[in-house]
């Protein structure tokens, strides 16, 4: 026995990766995806919302932490209204609940009409939320909660941050102001400077300027940076890790330059630096006590989580969504509005 | 007033360097070396032996963790007797004491025929330990140590170790055993992987083998490996890192490839891997309640620690030591007898 809409859906519009390439061309819109069915403790999302996100098209390209059997849906986080509940689930507690949703490790994810997936999965909206931010407070919002919550525990007075013009990277700046701690900023050409002044951020450092090592250096100095998080790998993640004090650490969560970390060993063993990764697929398991505050939190001080909207597409425009988000991913998120 | 011999020296023999190069030809042997004067809590110690390790060759071609002021006297570690002490310190507790000793962070260093270091810098040696091996009971004994204690508090069960045909290497091996940890230990040319089996190592692997990733993975899940300890640097703490589970951690306390160490961004993110560093001259200052247990051990399984010689040299014969030594690092230790 489940609890079910009148009419449950069997089949739906998505957008189904069949093949990873790193071309991103591996997809097709479809008009009759089938629905799984529901399990004891699954929950049916009728979708109204999803963004592309950086990990998105790297799960497209085949390189995410994530490898799901072909085909399937893509798309991680989103938001909605639950429609129908499984047999371990209370229907009068669950169905027409506003919620934000992960897509989970196996299955179909959020770029269609609905998502069927756990109920650990997801988490219910305040009502001062509307559905596009809160189809954009979980993945970015919940990692800055969890980075800074990580620099907090640590000690740091203030943090480093690589490809501080993400959307992510606002977020972790007036979060972590928020929070008491000094933000420095790193970005790689020197447009984006004034764009993150603008913006309000106070420390902005271009690594494309021939005094950025130095300007980090007496910046980190100056105010206490121990901690840093770091998008982009390859020879910046040492360069940062050079211009912080000895005993400090970069924790990495994300790879835009497509190139491994290099760090000098003499950083690691005499100047007691550390590396280490986030991922927050792995974090919410080990952190189950903080999660709730986190959401708590992310709710409450939406307005530091806010991401602008650059462009909505329906289900049938995704090719149009998939290479305006591949051309410029920072200016403002491209939604998914089934 | 300070506690002297009758007749203490101003002047001895000693190698000095005065400028560091990658050809290590900056030192000249003197005859005449000023001894500096005793600070309240320094001892004068007259040499007994004094080993070559890798940080010493580092240290002549200007590439170690610690730069002093030239001209100066290098050679990081030995034994003897102490001579005189400064006026802070009994006499009586102090003087004709056997020790062994470590060069301060500035000021000459053990290739010579005295030392005046602080008292900090020195320990008893129990009489049942003679001065050759004193010699080499500090700086690879007490890194040993510490590693074994750190793999032992993140609760790993086996721990992987690269450059295990080194001296230090040796030592992890058995002293990791001792512990009741498995070790995995990793050579870079087939021939020493005989030679460690032969010495009584049980888990030995090529790292130029064509399985070698494999048989790394294989072993890691096996053995419960979730600790590593490199002096490699380069491509192999990336391989290393991959063959060991989610989790895992690598400690890097040397560098002997000269390259930098690369490490893919998906082990640190998806795989939860971390990199840090090692040296004893940070971690004893900062684990000043576990040197004493860590010596006592040391003293206590000094068979665990034994140290092979394969050469003695004079002072005068430093250039023949320094050849010797540079041509071929394991197979047994060359030491610096005044």
């Amino acid at each position: 026995m489940t609890a079910v809409m009148n009419s449950l859906p069997a089949t739906m519009y998505a957008v189904v990766l069949h093949t990873t390439t790193p071309t991103m061309d591996g997809w097709r819109v479809e008009a009759n995806h089938p629905i799984a069915a529901l399990g004891e403790k699954d929950v049916l999302i009728k979708i109204a919302a999803s963004p592309l996100n950086p990990s998105d098209l790297s799960f497209i390209q085949g390189m995410y932490g994530v490898r799901k059997p072909l085909p399937v849906v893509p798309g991680f986080e989103a938001s909605g209204r639950v429609v129908a509940v499984g047999q371990a689930l209370d229907p009068d507690a669950w169905i027409g609940r506003r919620v934000a949703c992960f897509s989970g490790a196996n299955g179909d994810g959020t770029w269609a009409e609905y998502m069927l997936t756990s109920s650990l999965n997801v988490l219910p909206v305040a009502d001062h939320i509307d559905d596009e931010a809160a189809a954009m407070l979980l993945v970015n919002p919940l990692t800055v909660w969890a980075l800074i919550d990580i620099a907090v525990r640590h000690g740091a007075k203030a943090v480093v941050q690589t490809a501080a013009a993400s959307a992510l990277g606002h977020m972790l700046r007036r979060f972590g102001e928020s929070r008491g701690l000094a933000v420095i900023s790193i970005v790689r050409r020197a447009a984006l400077v004034d764009e993150l002044r603008a913006g309000g951020a106070q420390h902005v450092l271009d690594s494309s300027a021939d005094d950025f090592d130095q300007q980090l250096r007496d910046l980190c100095r100056t105010l206490g940076a121990t901690v840093a998080f770091d998008a982009v790998g390859g020879a910046l993640t040492d360069r940062v890790l050079r211009g912080m004090p000895n005993g400090s650490r970069i924790i990495v969560y994300g790879g835009l330059s497509s190139e491994p970390v290099t760090v000098g060993v003499d950083q690691l063993i005499f100047r007691d630096k550390k590396i280490e990764g986030f991922w927050l697929s792995t974090w919410m398991p080990q952190h189950r006590d903080l999660v709730a505050q986190a959401w708590h939190d992310v709710q409450a001080q939406h307005e530091l989580f806010k991401t602008d909207v650059r462009a909505r597409f329906g289900l049938d425009q995704f090719g149009n969504a998939l290479s305006t988000y591949a051309n410029a991913m920072s200016g403002g998120k491209i939604l998914i509005v089934p």
